[in-house]
């Protein structure tokens, strides 16, 4: 019955490829993921993703297109959308590539449907995870970038081109933040993106001549009690608490879910944001906004990917 | 025939109550307005409203609600929606007053719809005015406060208790920025306000002593060349762009129209806004936004009012 097929979900970010078999309920049946392999050219890449979604279906004894409901991949933005051409910042080899119409031909009569990967992690948090049952939600990934995705009135808002929830390039600290890859001053993910916050710890002494200290280490050295990685934890739940207040204000939210690794820093990264936000975000209607760890974790990608062939009524607008 | 019967429409400010008839198309037919009498209680205002609504349904030959298509009016908020229970900040005498349901009593038996005016004004400006043919629209008003409502994906945004496209607490200056009214810091209300320029600019030593002197002086003053009139308008545009930017990489915005009296400024305040604008807004997606004065002036919170009524399936999702 076609109702009862899996569908294919895809997700592409700068550090992994993923994929995974996920029935029509947001269960992944089968998954898999490899590191993304940044030295190889952009026809090596798409034959690791083709090598990748090939073992996902074989363990899910799928060998043709007919057996699936549908394909859906979450690229790493921005894209030409919803033409699926993809550009994605974190790998630089794909440059106008076309993945839409590559995955359509591997998988023909089917629907296929590219969406940016923050689009796909607050959709699968809506669908499946901490946004399920409310209408409007900001769905944000904290990790090499800082990346967002909205769905308002109970649905995804694609906006002009397909990139609305940028919630990383709302400014922050326009006087005194550090220059973002962006052009910009004082953008959120200027300031709280990982790379930004091990350069700014290293500045103020945390493991000097570590160029391979990562975001990770300098949670876990705060989670210890190390003074840097304590304030480095404040300074990002600060700007994280400043932008949620602002985009609360804009889009009326009632939940915030927050993913990627950073998100799993806990309280010495929730609980500035929560005091930052709470200095800000002072109206009536604001106040009762909800800000918590995203539910599906690392899969919420791929669950959300699933959801543009599933749930295409709420979180496909595209053609 | 009912679809060419008028309706009838109301913008209630801290400044002015207007009203009036609106064709199908969206023409004003009538219309009046007076101050609003903050002397009042509220039953004198409710009737003062009356009256005005009176004076232009007569003006216009109506005497029985039948006549009309229904009434929309737009007020400034908070409010309970779209219970249309409201409490404008600047209108001290209405407190959880049932302005939806007392306008049902005195209109029974046509749709009486009741929404922020910063709603309204954003439905004008999309129906009729600068967002026209354009799916993503934020519009704004700055005057005695600093509002605005959104248009994404072609409809109107509502959030979770009607309150989406509070623009002016975006925060853009958190460390030094004055206090707000809502109790945050560094709000683009808190800034680019009239009253709060007006009070920057007689610590600058502007027109100190004169408590009557208005945001129209201070931006008529720059117009001539005052420096302090020139600095007010600059800080009020920089604050304005940094926001603009901020809610354009969030929204994915295609227009941003901006009303209300400080629009009226001109290049000494568009200028330095594009400025900070542009300094801000750096990724392709975010470049190609258009920020330009509201098409329709002081009648697009009419307009939008009207537009509750003649194009629902846009603008309004209430009951």
């Amino acid at each position: 019955m076609a109702g009862r097929r899996p569908a294919l979900a895809i997700d592409i970010g700068g550090t992994k490829l993923a994929a995974a078999v996920v029935e029509p309920g947001g269960r992944l049946v089968t998954w898999a993921q490899v590191p993304t392999p940044h030295s190889l050219d952009s026809g090596q890449l798409w034959r690791t993703l083709d090598a990748l979604t090939g073992r996902v279906l074989e363990a899910a004894r799928i060998t043709v297109p007919s057996e699936l409901a549908g394909v859906g991949a979450g690229c790493g933005g921005p894209m030409e959308w919803p033409a699926g051409v993809v550009s994605p910042l974190n790998i630089s080899q794909w440059r106008s590539f076309p993945l839409r119409a590559r995955l359509q031909k591997r998988f023909s009569g089917i629907p296929v449907r590219v969406h940016n990967d923050a689009i796909c992690v607050v959709a699968g948090e809506h669908w499946r995870g901490a946004g399920r049952g409310r209408s409007n939600v900001l769905g944000m990934v904290v990790s090499t970038g800082v990346g967002g995705g909205l769905i308002l009135d109970g649905r995804v808002i694609e906006g002009a081109s397909g990139n609305a929830g940028h919630i990383g390039h709302v400014v922050v600290d326009p006087e005194d933040g550090p220059v973002c890859a962006c052009g910009g001053r004082g953008c959120l993910e200027a300031i709280a993106r990982g790379p930004a916050l091990v350069a700014w710890a290293q500045g103020e002494g945390w493991r000097q001549g570590q160029p391979e200290a990562t975001a990770k280490d300098l949670a876990d050295d705060g989670a210890h009690g190390h003074p840097v990685g304590l304030a480095a934890m404040r300074r990002a739940g600060q700007a994280l608490g400043i932008a949620i207040a602002s985009a609360t204000y804009l889009c009326d939210l009632e939940v915030v879910s927050i993913g990627g690794g950073l998100s799993q820093a806990g309280a010495i990264l929730f609980e500035p944001l929560e005091e930052a936000l709470h200095a800000h975000a002072r109206l009536k209607f604001v106040r009762n906004l909800r800000v918590v760890p995203a539910a599906l974790g690392q899969s919420a990608g791929l669950v959300g990917a699933a959801a543009l062939i599933f749930a295409a009524e709420r979180y496909w607008t595209g053609d």
